[in-house]
């Protein structure tokens, strides 16, 4: 079955903004059996929208329209929905209470144009959105589904996983489809594809995808099969001897991002962690904050910026810092027995480093970067040069914080 | 003048893949006076190409397409093309030899598919490759322009400003587009719109758009003139009674960020800066640290995920927190001061709050946030129910801290 998806709004058609909802509904529909025939991003103009959903819809039975579902003038897609289907736009009193109550819990007052998101597409029915105020619509016209989602990516997720997933199952005709992921750390998009391309080259189903974000390696799996033991027999076959050539460079199995799976050791073990952070700013503990429950192992962190905060913060040594340079081994060392002695953690990882553009008078090159563990035994420091610019060199620099981590809490187990 | 893109290749239809090539078309129309209007991306299926060429042909002058142009079965691009303008494929000897010349130049022999690139759409003209073999193809059809580009980025690029550029600038009537670009913090998107939509809907040039994150509101202004005078002329229109209305709760016309903003007024005072941080968990350290230079006024900051390092690194006391709980107003002011002294700086701003999705122990419902901001006189704290899942409360209350400190640091110049 095919389908096409259809990106709504002006800022979609600019020079920098790309349409990232089709990535993830791609991805969602593949899984289905569904296959995405063709894509389109269009302003917010309400006649072309409903030339080009009428043009979709006669080529293919699902369109998932993306955007245009707020309260403003230029959102146009309800309206150009209905023009397309040639169907009214019925006013929903239950819709209204709904958004109404929303914004009474936030203590705000609805303003008046809110009214036009609950306007629904005739005969649709409406998809409720607990993130924001849009509700999507799903529509059935012919043999054909058509499915109105937000923009915002925080709101068309959960939608689509509730709602649209489900109904589209019992659409379209069952074809299985599974996936395995891989997450790799400490290697090169590269040099993971140099080792195990001579093991996926040899399989047409599964399909292999490698991803790469700095410091960050997803191997994607996706097999074909009629039979569930069939399609897991197929990834298998690739991936047995792709993760033993990789071993404990494989930090995930499940998706889970290398925060997730640093917390978990560190709540099996009941073991607690505090960071300090130079060149990453805050990064390192925003990641690990960023899983819900953190609060079970993270102690604290120290964003030390200036020479005087990680003397008077960290305790770390006037003498030390004069004589290696806040970006050093022995002082990327003082930081973390610093930040575990002062914060009461079992564990405490460091980074001191320059994020670039410019050195800001260290002697060492930007992309230089030490990264220091601590636990009650040993402190260990790495020194590594990351590539790229301020914002790489932060995001590899926490990457690589976080894998030392892992494998230390590994290697205590 | 309106044009369409459309991007061939079934390889970008997976959920790995995006369209960069329209990025850099749209900015080089743009610059040309040229709207892009819509966006599309298809497989390699000769008939479905065909047919959107056809319908994007009869809405818009101008359509380029890129990709599809390689030697093989599955490079449909030509033949759609042919198809769609019910014209011939003629095959043309000057272009096999260029690229058998081609071939030989680099050593290797010619496939015989290859010659499949040799064929060009009746009364086209063909647009030289120097970076490889597909040669592009410029096709006039009543009033018409159609663009044939190869899709590798390094060979796109070149064909476009050698061949295109100055044709499109002979057909294009000259028309100039200059933008403006007003960043707001504070105001939810309705509320923006309901105050500014009487202003901009008035005027089609420019065209107003809005769009909203978590607490910052972007709003995007694009005029079409022929000259500079005249397009500035446009914008102010619009623009200066919407900067009149709403005041000081714009933090940008430039289209910097609330970080670079507060940077900068932090520097122009040559004041300094600490952060303490719950539920934020670094997030607002990194944002102030994303920007270059921020070690000229970032002092540093505190992650202080539980109650114990509330105590032991910012000096709350106990009591306050058994009275008040870890989420309350007087914690907040304890933090925000604590942070000012410990780190020595002139400001200080610190967040306790509860990112949900549970409320870990506190008395106060997911969402609720208390902000504080200390200077040498005062501490100011506002407490805010922020909406929606645990990364957006995270958000919502990064950027509202920033600006409070933008407030705060304005009234005091």
């Amino acid at each position: 079955m095919n389908a096409e998806i259809i990106a709504v709004g002006s800022e979609m058609l600019t020079p920098s903004r790309v349409d990232t909802n089709s990535l993830y509904l791609t991805a969602e529909l593949n899984t289905l059996g569904v296959e995405v025939v063709a894509k389109a991003v269009v302003g917010d103009d309400r006649d072309r929208l409903a030339e080009m959903v009428r043009q979709a819809a006669a080529r293919s039975p699902i369109v998932i329209l993306t955007g245009g579902l707020g309260p403003t003038e230029d959102d146009v897609t309800r309206e150009a929905v209905a023009l397309a289907l040639d169907r009214r736009l019925v006013f929903q009193p239950a819709i209204l209470s709904a958004i109404e109550e929303r914004f009474r819990r936030l203590g705000r007052k609805m303003a008046e144009i809110n009214r036009r998101q609950a306007f629904l597409i005739e005969g649709a029915e409406a998809l409720a959105n607990d993130r924001g105020t849009a509700p999507g619509q799903w529509v059935e016209d012919a043999g054909r589904y058509l499915m109105l989602l937000p923009g915002p990516p925080g709101e068309l997720k959960p939608m689509f996983e509730r709602f649209c997933q489900p109904r589209l199952a019992r659409c379209v005709p069952p074809r299985l489809i599974r996936t395995l992921q891989l997450r790799i750390a400490g290697m090169g998009e590269s040099d993971v594809d140099q080792l195990i391309a001579p093991i996926y080259r040899k399989y047409s189903n599964p399909v292999t995808t490698i991803l790469a974000k700095a410091g960050d390696i997803e191997v994607h799996f996706r097999a074909h099969a009629e039979t569930e033991p069939e399609a897991l027999a197929l990834l298998e076959a690739v991936a047995a001897p792709i993760e033993a050539l990789l071993g404990d460079r494989i930090y995930s199995r499940d998706g889970a991002p290398l925060e997730t799976v640093v917390g978990r050791l560190l709540r099996d073990r009941r073991a607690t962690l505090a960071v300090a952070e130079s060149c990453t700013g805050g990064l390192l503990a925003e990641r690990i904050t960023s899983v819900p429950g953190a609060s079970d192992y993270f102690a604290g962190g120290f964003v030390t910026y200036s020479r005087r905060t990680k003397i008077d913060l960290l305790g770390v040594s006037e003498a030390l810092l004069a004589r290696h340079g806040a970006v050093s081994e022995p002082v990327a060392q003082a930081m973390a027995s610093g930040a575990r002695f002062r914060a009461g953690a079992n564990y405490a990882l460091a980074v001191t480093g320059v994020a670039g553009p410019s050195t800001g008078g260290e002697s060492v090159p930007p992309g230089t970067v030490f990264l220091a563990i601590a636990d009650h035994l040993s402190c260990e420091v790495v020194r590594r040069q990351f590539p790229g610019d301020r914002g790489r060199v932060r995001q590899f620099a926490a990457q690589t914080a976080l894998d030392l981590l892992r494998r230390r809490l590994l290697s205590a187990s």
